[in-house]
């Protein structure tokens, strides 16, 4: 069956969400600690990321938003630092640093050749207004903003990507899941979807990120351009 | 409250639903109906519109897409004209029809003013495919596509407004609802939405459609360049 979609996990995949929160986070952060490691910082929140998501997952929280989950994650970690007693507006705008994300330098024009191929849509657990900023700052150019928020459940749950294939009125087959975490593409390939990986070696830091798949996939590509190129784009 | 995004009504508003299944019906059933009336026959298929939604929004009938509504609506149709005969392929390329509509020539330009403004999304009683095709044939630079299928329900529910408001973080204050429908518009204004309208006094044909609004509105333009004058773009 001929791919008619192409899908996209977004944070790391396409944006440098640990450049773009250790940046925010020294901006709003080093006034009170001049000493701070955004890099750092930013990798301890990301890692009480997994663990917000998992009773929404497991059914025993109702559906909450990333900037919810961000907002509490925040005041664990905060607290951990010693820094819990900073003002709220601070904390909002460190909230909207995951608002504030730059894509890598392939992915503009990846998407770019990809576009007239295929529908392009996310597939991420960004909600509907968090993938409206990291679009209109980056201009990723989607046919629609599918993912977390229309299956109301979050990635790797099977809903979420079959609810992306049927919002656009195809087969889980017609659809590549495409992503930098071989732990994304392995559920999206047990829901029947194709997919393709893409290296960020570098995603957390030097050495911090996937070179390649773990997980056997139908394209690995070293950015998006050779994504396109491998698709005959 | 300011501003943030505008949503749009699609058929009649910014697509000439009327003109483009006339085109369709004369191109595939005159081959068999020589005197076809495409413009009739376009009137008379939407006709049948708000009937086939009305036991979706009274909950006596799951959501079922306009796909689904417009070859059901079709076959009732066809019975009537004495085509009910055709080839399932002609009736589902007829389906098609609704998917390949063309813009007011005010749109384009009307929206690329807006864009850079506001937030802009279809709510559309149109799913998400159907709303994509829309797009891609008339570039139409959406942020997201909202509308029915977000809300599993159709307009003029109070549910589909709101749910397009929610999924934009915004109060329903901060957002416009931009319609050639009076009713659509006082739906939403019941909802707590800002409203506009826009004349498109030959929807249906010479004089078919609205000069003007029959509600109380925030805003009543001649098209949308008019509309992106009236707000300051």
């Amino acid at each position: 069956m001929a791919v008619q979609a192409l899908i996209f996990d977004v944070f790391g995949t396409l944006l440098d969400w640990h450049g773009g929160v250790a940046r925010e986070a020294e901006r709003l952060l080093r006034p009170l600690r001049p000493d701070l490691d955004g890099s750092a910082f930013a990798r301890a929140w990301r890692a009480r990321y997994q663990p917000g998501m998992e009773p929404i997952r497991q059914g025993t929280r109702p559906f909450a938003d990333l900037d919810a989950l961000h907002a509490e994650s925040l005041e664990d970690l905060l607290a951990a630092e010693g820094l819990a007693g900073i003002p709220s507006e601070t904390k909002r705008a460190l909230v909207l640093a995951w608002h504030r994300l730059d894509a890598w330098p392939d992915v503009a024009e990846g998407l770019a050749r990809l576009r007239p191929h295929f529908l392009l849509a996310p597939c991420s657990n960004a909600h509907i207004r968090l993938a409206i900023a990291h679009a209109r700052r980056n201009r990723l150019p989607w046919d629609a903003v599918l993912g977390a928020e229309l299956a109301r459940d979050y990635k790797p749950k099977p809903a979420v990507y079959l609810a992306a294939a049927q919002a656009l009125r195809l087969a889980p087959e017609e659809v590549v899941m495409v992503a930098a975490h071989s732990s994304d593409l392995a559920a999206a390939a047990a829901c029947g979807l194709g997919t393709a990986h893409i290296a960020r070696p570098d995603e957390t830091g030097p050495g911090g990120g996937e070179a390649g798949p773990s997980v056997p996939v139908d394209v690995s590509a070293a950015d998006l351009g050779d994504l396109a190129r491998q698709l005959g784009c």
